[in-house]
């Protein structure tokens, strides 16, 4: 069987929609819901709306048997289509029709790289998406780039019919709603690449107009069935399959198949691809970088299956490398998921000859949402750390802007200074230079500006690649524009107290909000935020840093702006604790959300944790391997690196950590459960039902990784109950959404079909040996009863 | 008011979506059908699915009053994106909201070239399509070519506000369904080919993406408010005229709209249009040919908005020149609905360099079905000849096919011969050369082969191109596929009858339809079918003329396969007339279609006719011009000419045609009325409720022009009745689908959105002049009771 030992899903239903994506092509192959469709989307931000034919039947091609598929199978069909020119003549009904496979009669397994569905009666499909570093482009590494921005996937539909006494049909078919479908009869010179593969593979196929397509081949058939594939187009599965006109084509269903003798397995490997030829978007104008390398739909789908062993190898190696790891089977999960969600949403375009990465904001599309970006960039520092770069890039050159800001209450304009849109353009229409799509004047809500959180946002992001990377090139180049972001982070705070006091004057009458942007009052206000208040004082730590990391190349005069008001943040949040030990959302004592208690208030811990691990590894590197090392770019400059490695164990060492630490550990043991949900899950925030799934696993990082509360057995206890509810909210809360980020009790009900949960494969780092005790001797969490 | 003086339509419900097309852009701005959305569509073969919002408030944008549009508003909205984001935040709903005109307060005035809706407090909102001939693309004329392929069409909003005593605020919008709406900001180098518009005229407008957009302006509007013309995008249409932010990026509708001032009026100028760019066929790849002249989208709006005033002014000639015809008002709303049809669907692409025409076949996409292009044919040969020799070429070149032939319950291989497929392919998938999308074997009714009927049909379509145009060259380059068509047809008919006796091998174990493919027996089957025997007859005649035409070039010996069996065709047909002096449909005494009585016959009546007429024109024009007139290509072969109109005057003196006219006669007069339906629709087979409204045309136009019919005053007021039936079949039976041409008892069941309603358009040609007492000296026509 293809399960490749990846045990069945047994975490909630397996009633759930996946996205199946390769990188950079704003594709996904999406299936799992049942009755639920699916199929191949492209630029849409949600499950693409096809029905799906996964099946079986008893005998050859022409039996009257039904097809026995996976229940994928939309209610209703598009069939009717044939109504339309039988007006007066009887239509001859298909000669068999479709039934699905019973949720008992089905296994799913669910790995990091595969998604296998195998039935009682030997029928195995899966779905392989192996994901791996891209190389720079304009880096020289044009062979192995163009093999990683191949806009396909590929799968196998395998039949097991060695223990079966007569001959089995199996079938994989699309049926498009929209018209275009046709079949594909690939040449020769798609196949010009690459040498030709073995004898027995001819290939079928069918494609809806230029853009999406499915190629067949046979694997291990014996040769003398190496015809035996077929291709079908009808308005109906079951016609396709056994009329005697397999191929028609008014017909909008289009699919491959082969008969499996008795005693015989057959097994069908199947290509699944996209190509968008020419400019995609406006206001930059961007054509797909994989357009530099295929010709054409046909090409790309020859070119997956000449690679099909390979791309399977590989995620076999990567299934087995997340089940090796020490995790349980529901963190795994929620990495599995997040990992598709993630790819499904990317996009490699090239603008100007300039490679341009963008990432979807799911079935919103936005383009690089950046208080997005910041969240996954743990995922991309360690897979394409040039992809961090070209994002910061982006911002700094398309999507900044210059305010003036305003106190509290007051009218007067007062200096600012330079942010970051929120995002930069939605569905493929940048937005103009210096705005995003997403913000509005006005507001003090939802659409509000985010600019006190996307500036801390770009600092922390310019940080954490630079810390990974040690590009002091990049640096040096981008320390003016730190140091004016030192500036704008000053003349927002409140200069004693270093929190968020003023709001942007883009916000008119309006006021900021948090990346929390459809919750309540306890996250929903940026000013006098705690949650901002600790990604602050963890920029100012970033400034603080970077200003060591650049010291041999700045004048002393260059530094003054990064005097830091981490310390004043830090004190002013210690001296904030109430007397149960947790700090209000809001501190502003007339703001309802100064009574609400919030999770993600630690999130900001996480980067001087991150940043002392990276410039440790560096150091390790170089030490080991010289020059030569990893961090080679920096590698003379130790004693930059240094000081930088302290400014971040500093900051893990300041009395804030303790504070949140009690903080938090106070609200999970609250016997009120002010931040659990009923199932387990965990609530964000104590006086609202909607809960972010990312943040959450960002959260559950922390507390591990920086703050050890796991050492505590209750909290190790509560957290392996909130990771079996999350699976629940995903499989079952957002079964048809796909992997989702926004939960309100449990449902998803907004950013869905989202990249962001590919934050849980931090967890992976959570190994032993990372786990450093960094801060001061402390006692070891314990659980005190109640305030 | 903008009704240009074309009456207030009355001959049933203003209820019916119409295109509103430019040429060949595959394009139409489909609205009308109230409740029913509509918008831009592009490739798509049916309504848009758009919301659609012209209207106006009192007050101005701000106002809370709600927005009265014109009833094209769909039920339900978009808007629920909103709740998407607000998941913890009460959305304020929007300020305003919508309601529509109710039925009794509007006007729609539906022109050849505009379509005006007037309300009774002074809203206006015209569209305008004036189609004009295309220069044949590589003649040189590319100033004249770029203007008649700009692929947008323009359309007028006017408010009349000069008695109102308060601000009132004008609208237009387009809510879309799938995410991608943009604002449009053009920018001066969108405008560089046409000299710079009035000053007062700033642009504004929104898109869809790259490929659909609406571009305003403000006419005559007053120095000082140059500006009043604001645009919006926000999910509501409310909110986008009303809100604090009338803009948000992430809105899906977007509009355009201006205050106007009590006591003043504005009109808005709206350009509407598309611009797909590259390849957008498979197959044969072609792109559009309006990307030869134009570079994108914006070019595409500012250009037509520059052009607006002479747009509406051929428009508005259009108009006239139809009310000036001497047709009654049912009989000129029938053109001008069908003409909107037929351009809704061309598409002029170009394929490796050359220009390739393409009319898809309505709701069913298929590219130049050949039983359409033959019927249409009589249009584009008064406005482009060049567009019927380039489907007769492509034919040729890409579509022809041999094959073998079997007699009726024979199992062997006859000779067969040429033919040519139903259609070039479907969906802008070229079909593989040779090969139909539609056509299949093993049927006896819809999808079956057509090979008997589209072999006449290219036979014709080149005879009434050559009649027309007098292409001397052309016809002596297609000498050898015509004598190949002589013998194909041939082979295909029964030796003493001429009667078609055999179907195609293509047909396997099925049998050969006509073009009338879901009607029952009566018209279902190809062979021994009196419809198809006359246009065999006219087929017969064609190869005649054409080879008397091109005499001069050719050797005697080369005639030899022109010999005519239209004769014999003419004599079984007379000898086969029943005792009631009609003719079964079908000769075969053993099939059900022996009792159906069909209209049809007679179709083929009207290519003698109509080539006698085209060579009588020719003929003077040259005698009028001497060598540089009309016919000046052949103006030296009078002899051959000569005998050619000998051939079709010929031809109109058979027996034939009185049989045919007693056969019409009869029918019409039977008082059991077994071709008409209740209403006074024609009924074009006795034995169906299934009807086509192209046909009914044709077969009316021959009725009077051939036949005669209408002098007995009986069959003028039937002719006037089954007008009105014909009227409400589109306005009321075909509501949503616009044009349609096959209607079940009224109603629009099939071949919906359709192009070849354009027959209708032959009706112009029935001034007096033009009819000619061709046939023998006889008598009136008289009715006779029953049978």
């Amino acid at each position: 069987m293809s399960d490749r030992s990846v045990p069945a899903f047994d975490g909630g239903g397996i009633n759930f929609n996946a996205q199946h994506s390769c990188v950079g092509a704003f594709m996904s192959f999406t299936c799992g819901h049942f009755g639920g469709g699916g199929g191949i989307g492209v630029e849409i931000g949600k499950p693409a709306n096809q029905n799906i034919y996964v099946g079986v039947k008893r005998g050859g091609r022409e039996s009257r048997h039904a097809i026995k598929c996976l229940p994928f199978v939309r209610g209703g069909s598009f069939t009717s289509a044939a109504a339309n020119f039988h007006v007066d003549q009887a239509h001859t009904a298909p000669p068999a029709s479709v039934e699905c496979y019973r949720r008992e009669q089905i296994k799913r397994h669910f790995g990091w790289a595969s998604d296998a569905w195998a039935t009682d009666d030997g029928l195995a499909f899966t779905i392989y998406t192996p994901f791996a570093p891209i190389p720079e482009p304009g880096s020289g590494d044009t062979t192995a780039l163009r093999a990683s921005v191949l806009p396909a996937i590929v799968a196998t539909l395998r039949i097991d019919n060695r223990g079966g006494s007569e001959t089995r049909t199996a079938i994989f078919a699309l049926d498009f709603p929209e018209t275009g479908t046709r079949l594909l009869r690939p040449t020769a010179s798609d196949e010009k690449s690459t040498p030709a593969p073995p004898a027995a593979a001819s290939k079928l196929g069918f494609a809806h107009r230029r853009s999406l397509g499915v190629l067949g081949m046979l694997e291990d058939a014996p040769s003398d069935s190496a015809d035996d594939l077929f291709a079908f187009q009808r308005w109906s599965v079951a016609e396709g399959v056994a009329d005697v006109n397999p191929v028609h084509e008014l017909g909008s269903c289009g699919g491959i198949g082969v008969e499996v003798p008795a005693g015989q397995s057959r097994t069908i490997v199947l290509a699944i691809g996209c190509y968008l030829d020419g400019i995609v978007t406006t206001g930059l104008e961007g054509r797909y970088y994989y357009t530099r390398f295929y010709a054409g739909l046909e090409e790309v789908l020859t070119a997956a299956l000449q690679r099909s062993r390979e791309l399977r190898d590989r995620a076999a190696r990567l299934d087995a490398k997340l089940l090796a790891s020490r995790l349980s089977r529901r963190q795994q999960f929620l990495i599995a998921h997040g990992t598709r969600g993630y790819y499904g949403s990317t996009q490699l375009l090239d603008v100007g000859g300039e490679a341009f990465f963008i990432v979807n904001e799911g079935e919103y599309c936005m383009m690089n949402t950046l208080d997005l970006a910041i969240d996954q960039a743990f995922w991309e520092l360690r897979h394409n750390p040039w992809v961090v770069r070209n994002i910061l890039d982006n911002f700094s050159r398309h999507y900044s802007y210059h305010d003036t800001v305003r106190a509290r209450g007051g009218a007067e304009a007062l200096p600012g200074g330079v942010s970051f849109t929120h995002d930069m353009g939605v569905n493929n229409n940048f937005a103009r230079p210096g705005h995003s799509a997403y913000e509005l004047p006005h507001l003090v809500g939802c659409f509000s500006h985010m600019t006190q959180e996307q500036l801390c946002n770009w600092i922390l992001l310019a940080a954490c690649y630079v810390a990974k990377t040690g590009d002091r090139k990049w640096l040096a180049e981008n320390a003016p524009l730190l140091a004016a972001c030192a500036t704008s982070l000053r003349n927002r705070a409140h200069p004693r107290t270093g929190i968020m006091a003023c709001d942007s004057s883009r916000c008119e009458d309006g006021q900021e909000i948090t990346t929390y942007d459809s919750l309540d009052e306890s996250l929903g206000q940026a000013r006098s935020n705690t949650y901002l208040a600790v990604k602050c004082w963890a920029a100012w730590t970033a400034l603080e840093m970077l200003s060591a990391m650049n010291a041999s190349s700045l004048a002393s005069d260059d530094r003054a702006p990064f005097e830091s008001l981490a310390p004043q943040i830090a004190q002013h949040l210690c001296a904030s604790v109430g007397a149960d030990g947790t700090l209000p959302a809001v501190l502003e004592k007339d703001n309802p959300g100064y009574r609400s208690r919030i999770l993600p208030v630690v999130e900001g811990l996480i980067y001087p944790f991150y940043w002392l691990n990276c410039l440790r590894e560096r150091a390790g590197a170089a030490a080991a391997g010289g020059a030569g090392g990893a961090g080679a770019a920096g590698a003379g400059d130790d004693g930059d690196n240094d000081e930088a490695r302290q400014v971040a164990a500093r900051a893990l060492r300041s009395p804030l950590v303790e504070t949140l630490r009690r903080h938090t550990m106070q609200l999970l043991a609250d016997p009120r459960k002010p931040n659990l949900f009923p199932d387990g899950g965990i609530k964000l925030s104590s006086t609202s039902t909607n809960s972010w799934m990312s943040k959450i696993a960002l959260f559950q990082h922390v507390c591990r990784q920086v703050l050890r509360l796991h050492e505590a057995p209750q909290v190790a206890e509560l957290f392996a109950a909130a990771d079996a509810a999350h699976v629940r909210w995903q499989s079952e809360g957002s079964s048809f959404w796909a992997c989702s980020d926004q939960f309100v009790s449990g449902v998803a009900k907004a950013s869905r079909y989202y990249p962001r949960l590919i934050t849980a494969a931090l967890w992976l780092d959570e190994s032993p040996k990372i786990v450093t005790t960094i801060t001061a001797p402390r006692q070891s969490p314990r659980v005190t009863a109640g305030r």
